[in-house]
């Protein structure tokens, strides 16, 4: 790729964030739009401002960038909980990491790479005086002493990064005690979830675990809740759900009996008579709803799995953590998750049926990764239109445009694997809830895993080392190669991943600020109903989707920081943008929909240890390619003391994002008996895991309330 | 090697195996051997006949065989504990798995093998007609179809052994629980070990483990014994006991002053002088022993490690299972060991210092692996002669003698290996013991696994890949050729395999049946002092030398039934062997030291599914190379499924290895409390875990009534 095409792609990528965001700061402004700009503060009651036009508000100002900038810790944890000061406090540590990359590789290694002549001298087939080659470490003469600054800036790198990470596990892990010490009891703290409960002839799923749990936990046993399969009942009640919403709808708009396009309609002539239709019919549902709830057996078979509630915190780590039943395979704890954050739909009971459908899922990840390196392999056919005309000849006049050619091969690649890499996410969290994880933050975490592995699978290797899936898997089979191929592949991508930095991270992230679907679907929304903040959901976090690009990029910089230092400027950038961009949104946009307390961190510190060992596999490379034999073996020990340092991190921090300790129960537990209100905390938390599906609910009658409110002169 | 060679080296160890037999079937009887033979017999008080000649005592007589066959498993449960039991089963697993081998190798492959002609027509270099090689799978003609038989042998005994090892593990699973349950309380059931207590400035290490149970386990803490570093104590102690025996014995012999040549003792003419003079030493060393037991800062400094003990089972349990302070690297709990199976004299404490040996021990252990290769590689050079005479020209007039170079080529080098062999347990031992487990059933365990490996990696694939340390791990280091790599290489070391079972296991094992060290052992002491009964110790069976060579047996089997099936029936006969003699040993020889309640087996499992897998590379490779790659690839899902297989185990049946569940704790905890005899143990308990050097000692006195016994008219 040239010069010329990645400025092309930089300029597209530029423009296109100036716009969305002055769009978005006048746009935020209009009373119209803060469903989709502020929801929360909706939500929160307030900037109900009156929606009589004023000039200035189309005027766009940056106040809100000053806002976010200076939201403090402490606010961000009491208004979105932990999990999104974790995931703030992932942004600056990779800010704090490519600041000091910037530092050492702009003014240190850019002028030492730029004043090499090797290229010069040697002339590559597949490159000109203009490509950006003369930037990365290529560009240095073979077993010249100027290496040995590459080699320093690896070791002061690695050296930065462990300390930070140190730091940073300690801080978090600190914060999440001191989370949950300043917490108030919630259910899932005296929880457990049993599953693959063993169920003997004549016995229900219920009575074994009561019988189980009263005979070995006398003292600490409070009661359980059966699971029940309840998904034919939860499609009835959406039905009752849906056809709810049209009758107050229908009530609200006198046109709507009208606007209807269906013949059945036709046979009602008046609004009233079809409402009337609508509630008889909402009855009925309900009425069905009610029979199949009050009817056990039609209420879903119980599933032989039971959340099982203590008397105290430290009674249900006990039955947690030691091995219940003779058989390991039956009566499998473990911690339950809050209430809302369960995730119902399929769950997963007997112990054999979620191993297989692990086993499953693999499978299927492996497929998906094998199947996306189609579009990777075509994005690289653009970035080198020589072998594109080969391909489609056709194109070669329309491809002999200095423009086009440069969109071509700078912008499209990257655009394309941008829409593909789109699809990733929510496929994803599919699998990993087919996985059988019980809590929509477990299915939210292990989606994060799955996808960032993904992407650093498909986008960096899959573009690095380009062929077939095969090709590349023997590479790995074969590690002793592995630092020669990356050392001659990765710095000839810097150019690529520059301009997808450019692409993925500003536009995208800019995109995120203007929430383009949202507000599409929002004007939709008010064009064919009126105001529907009744229905109004705060969004939650897509942190499967966020996350991973964000340690990508941490990635990224750590890997080409020695060898292109040319993309960190661009990847400083994209973190201040992150930043600011992230910290508005959780003021603004995104509610907390569970509280992890941090646990994604500890994705956050593997995907670090990663890039250096990658970065060190590289280092090894480039060294031996560069003839400075000496540089290359100095190299080994950095690897080694990584892991050991990753080693004692695992034993030092990791448990605590695993489980708290009995220091940490028993004093909460203590704080307890003094509380007065314990006693009706513990009323509420037996019927805390019911299913939703079967809770009663009164609708028909609400929206008589509702038609009686409308009929009544406002 | 040639037919010859391998008959020779046969012939030989027949002999060898032959002679000890009959040596031990006579010498057993003597009553002065049954210190060495039949100790258990001895200190039960059995067996102490006559010692009045008579002829039949010198005649060889089978009995025990037979004795040793009937021997029930029950017996031996009884007799030698869990462990004993699990020993036996693993032989007769062994034993199973190679039956179905040998009935498929010897009367299926190897006619087929016998059949083929391809070593004719393709005339190898180094084969001559006379090699054995016309009996392996290389004989096969390539493409051949009858090698699907051999494919079908592959898949078959895997299934077997899979399903075998199924059955075993639930087996042995089951026999741990009911041995559990059926135990009577032991100290070690109700007691922890903590380590790295914090403790913070001018607070001991036992006010703060008091402090820290009984603030967060108030109903279940009962006491804690602190751990002292008392290594000079123990010097102290060992003198002190030194010179008892000395004592003693000078007062049993009256020659004893004259045969000591010391100058020193000629002062004291008379004998009495002479025991008064150590009578005396004995007691100041006494006196200074107890001084120094009295005075705490003498006793050796307070260790940061307590053992805690509980007033349940379960108690116990929470406290090991729930992490217990915030730091996971503080107050680290685990399952204490019997308190005659604590391991004293290295002590780690600290959580980091522990951890830094460890690192330490593996890098030992690896460069053990390298430094053995020296010796293996002079055994490769010996079995093929021509490079020999290559080496040492000189040698070449000797070795044209035909018997000559059979023996060397034949005999010596597995002799060699043996030899070289016999030191590596003892070291495996020591650096377990370095590594910083707390009990001595740790450490062998562990020692078990590092022979092991050490073994497989030593034997197995530096014979089969004969070369450097390095070019054997660039091998691993790629994978994808390891498969063609062994079909070539395993097949041609069937016969050098062959003489090590023979050596390593008939003889070795009929040596361990004879006992020759112990019996010379005896015999020196015998004439230096008199009958030494009191000192008399049972030994502990070695597992750490023994299990390893079993497991490695069995790897052999698995891996060459296929290639070479004329090493089966060799096999078989060392399990047979093995099988009496072990369990002889078993009645007859050793007691057991301590009881891990058949922690041994999961590593007979491991080993297991180690050989399947090596056996389906193996295979892979060969049918590749056999130009029959439908198998080959047909093969690929053996290894997967094994894998599967494998998981599932340990999901299933490992966790019953690492603790027991809470309804098994629960249940015998519920038994003591009907129990009378319950509060008496619980005041054994609180000293159960007392140092023994910090135990009161009494020899003087003994010695005094010694002495006053040998002076009164017997």
């Amino acid at each position: 790729m040239l010069v010329s095409a990645l400025l092309t792609s930089v300029g597209i990528n530029f423009g296109l964030c100036v716009l969305f965001w002055t769009l978005y700061s006048s746009l935020r402004k209009q009373p119209a739009n803060y469903d989709v700009y502020a929801p929360r503060l909706l939500s929160d009651g307030q900037s109900q401002g009156s929606s009589t036009f004023r000039l200035e508000r189309l005027l766009p100002t940056p106040d809100w960038v000053r806002r976010a900038w200076q939201s403090s810790e402490e606010e961000l944890l009491s208004s979105s909980g932990l999990d999104a000061v974790v995931f703030m406090r992932i942004i600056t540590f990779s800010l704090r990491v490519i600041t000091l990359a910037v530092v050492i590789g702009v003014f240190i290694l850019l002028p030492v790479n730029f004043s090499g002549d090797q290229l010069h001298d040697v002339n590559f087939a597949n490159l000109t005086s203009s490509s950006l080659d003369i930037f990365t470490i290529s560009n240095v003469k073979d077993g010249s002493n100027r290496l040995w600054a590459h080699f320093c800036a690896v070791y002061l790198l690695t050296i930065f990064v462990c300390f930070l990470l140190y730091h940073e596990y300690k801080y978090v892990s600190s914060r999440r005690i001191s989370y949950f010490l300043s917490s108030k009891p919630q259910p899932h703290q005296f929880t457990i979830l049993v599953r693959s409960v063993p169920v003997s002839a004549g016995i229900t799923v219920s009575d074994s675990v009561e019988r189980f749990f009263k005979e070995y936990h006398p003292s600490t046993y409070l009661s359980h809740v059966v699971v029940r399969r309840t998904n034919k009942l939860r499609y009835l009640i959406n039905d009752t759900k849906k056809l709810y919403k049209r009758l107050i709808h229908l009530q609200r708009e006198p046109t709507a009996s009208k606007s209807q396009p269906s013949s059945f309609f036709g046979l009602f002539g008046a609004k009233d008579d079809l409402v009337d239709h609508y509630e008889k019919k909402l009855e009925d549902l309900e009425e069905n709803v009610r029979l199949v709830q009050s009817d056990v057996s039609m209420a879903g078979e119980e599933v032989r799995a039971a959340f099982v509630s203590f008397k105290s915190r430290y009674g249900a780590a006990a039955a947690l953590h030691i091995q219940q039943a003779d058989n390991p395979t039956q009566m499998v704890a473990e911690q339950a998750p809050e209430p809302h954050d369960v995730y119902w739909p399929l769950f997963p009971e007997s112990f054999m049926r979620r191993w297989i459908s692990q086993l499953i899922v693999i499978v299927a990840c492996i497929l998906l990764t094998a199947l996306f390196l189609i579009p990777v392999v075509v994005v690289q056919g653009l970035t080198n239109l020589s072998q594109l005309e080969i391909w489609l000849p056709f194109l070669k006049s329309i491809l002999n445009v200095a423009f086009v050619s440069q969109v071509v091969t700078g912008y499209l690649p990257s655009l394309i694997l941008q829409l593909f890499l789109m699809m990733i996410p929510p496929i994803m969290k599919f699998l990993s809830s087919v996985q059988g994880h019980i809590s929509i933050s477990e299915i939210i975490k292990s989606a994060c895993n799955k996808v960032l592995w993904f992407t650093i699978w498909n986008i960096y290797f899959a573009n690095v080392l380009s062929g077939s899936v095969f090709s590349q898997i023997f590479i790995f089979l074969e590690p002793k190669n592995v630092p020669a191929r990356l050392a001659v592949a990765v710095p000839a991508q810097a150019s690529f991943f520059i301009a997808y930095v450019v692409t993925s991270g500003w536009t995208s992230t800019t995109l995120e600020l203007f929430r383009l679907i949202p507000l599409i679907c929002s004007l939709i929304r008010k064009c064919f109903s009126g105001n529907t903040n009744n229905e109004l959901k705060d969004p939650a976090f897509p942190y499967h989707g966020v996350l991973p690009r964000v340690l990508f990029f941490g990635l990224l910089g750590i890997t080409y920081f020695f060898l292109a230092p040319l993309i960190l400027p661009f990847l400083l950038v994209y973190f201040c943008l992150a930043y600011t961009i992230y910290s508005n949104q959780f003021i603004n946009v995104y509610a907390p929909l569970y509280e992890t307390a941090g646990k994604f961190w500890p994705i956050v510190h593997n995907s670090m240890i990663f890039s250096l060992l990658l970065m060190h596999a590289i280092a090894v490379g480039i060294f031996t390619l560069k003839k400075l034999p000496l540089a290359s073996s100095l190299v080994f020990p950095l690897p080694v003391i990584t892991l050991i340092f990753n080693a004692y991190c695992r034993k030092r921090f990791l448990p605590i994002f695993v489980a708290y300790s009995a220091e940490t129960l028993i004093k909460k537990d203590r704080e307890d008996i003094n509380d007065a209100t314990t006693a009706e905390f513990f009323n509420k938390l037996v019927a805390a895991y019911q299913d939703p599906a079967l809770l009663p609910m009164q609708y028909s009658s609400d929206s008589n309330r509702e038609r009686t409110s409308l009929l009544s002169p406002v």
